[in-house]
């Protein structure tokens, strides 16, 4: 393990969003769109539905949050927008319930980012890396293994039955790898998750990932000093530990 | 993935126990303790150490999974048992408390069987592979991390608050890999752990590790007709399986 002074001493592991941090959800999303509305013959307005699709996961979730729904995993709330939509966008008829079932699982092919696989190899030799997504854990198995993500654990808001940004997620990942809140760096594209973490303690690095949600239509894409890291991919973010 | 036919068609993920099914948990006891000796000039029945350790292993989690001990995880309870031992080794006041401590986390660095790492390879290409143990997840990690253990998944008794042969193990493994029972396979040395996957629709590999109790000392090291599958090690799992 690099020697490493500064503010980021004693951190033993990191903990990585997954949905926009680590993959570009959007792009993987209107590729997988025009395959199916080539296949089908039929026109999709492929970035409206990827946008309309990820619109609906935070309101979903905090239908859960707050108790108006039962625990639910991801590929469920998934489904449940999915359906909402469809009718929207023509599609309800058009799709057979085999190829609904097939398009939900689009989120489990979701790509990395060109630096994801490679930071995260360097990173692995220094620390131990974990996803702490909102995303299901088989979600998170299907996709590490399609996209060669190399996680040492992959931890989940479906462990803990609480959805980020509730605390009990960002605790429950310290404890399960054994280490104090202060031990742990959370990796994000999104402030609101990371100043959820800061707030359990937890040490905090903003990925800038301008292309999330397409080409100059980021809301807030600049750094933040509050955070104890700001890096402009997984590379710099290596580099930045000394990893 | 290799194309497979016969009983174990349909498998789609194995889980393994980790305490004797992959590691030498004896051998690397008794390379502790012997360490340890020579470090402090003093003299430790190594051997009947390692024994008595996890010889108090089941009894302290039967206490947990019947009521008499709340949760506690696995390094809580190796600590336990630690305790009561060392004045029987004429240990307890030889050894500082860092020492106890560091000793407590030896089960942290249990080295794999030969085959293990190699077999466990390649398993993951055609399989998701996971740990399902009474170890607790961050045992399970520094294990991997320093045995160079490919899991897809670190699955164990702590996420599911219960310890094996409790049925919510098993199938809470399936639940949060996505599949049914019936898709996963459980890879054990142990039969009782064989046999209560079985209950709960889980097909079942036993592989043979006859060296577990040390040389000549395993109480019941023969094939079992059954279970699915009856393998030497993790090569001829692979062999068996397509892989």
């Amino acid at each position: 393990m690099a020697e490493r002074s500064g503010p980021l001493d004693g951190v033993r592991a990191l903990c990585f969003d997954v949905f926009g941090t680590v993959v570009d959800w959007r792009g993987s999303l209107i590729r997988e769109f025009r395959a199916l509305a080539a296949a089908k013959g039929i026109r999709i307005d492929a970035a409206a539905l990827a946008d309309a699709w990820r619109t609906g996961y935070a309101p979903a979730m905090d239908r859960v949050r707050k108790g108006a729904l039962p625990w639910l995993h991801i590929d469920a709330l998934h489904r449940m927008i999915l359906d909402e939509l469809l009718p929207r966008f023509d599609l309800a008829s058009v799709l057979t319930e085999a190829e609904k079932i097939e398009l939900n699982r689009a989120w489990h092919r979701l790509r990395p980012w060109p630096d994801s696989r490679g930071g995260l190899r360097r990173l692995k030799k220094a620390f131990t890396i974990a996803t702490l997504s909102n995303g299901n854990v088989s979600l998170l198995n299907d996709m590490a293994k399609n996209a060669g993500l190399p996680w040492d654990l992959v931890l989940s808001a479906e462990l803990f039955q609480h959805y980020k940004p509730d605390p009990e997620t960002y605790l429950g990942a310290a404890r399960l790898i054994g280490i104090a809140p202060g031990e742990l760096l959370m990796v994000a594209a999104h402030k609101s998750d990371l100043r959820a973490a800061a707030a359990c303690g937890v040490r905090t690095a903003l990925v800038q990932r301008p292309l999330e949600y397409g080409a100059g239509r980021h809301p807030d894409p600049g750094p933040d000093p509050a955070f104890d890291l700001n890096v402009r991919d997984f590379l710099d973010l290596a580099e930045k530990l000394g990893a």
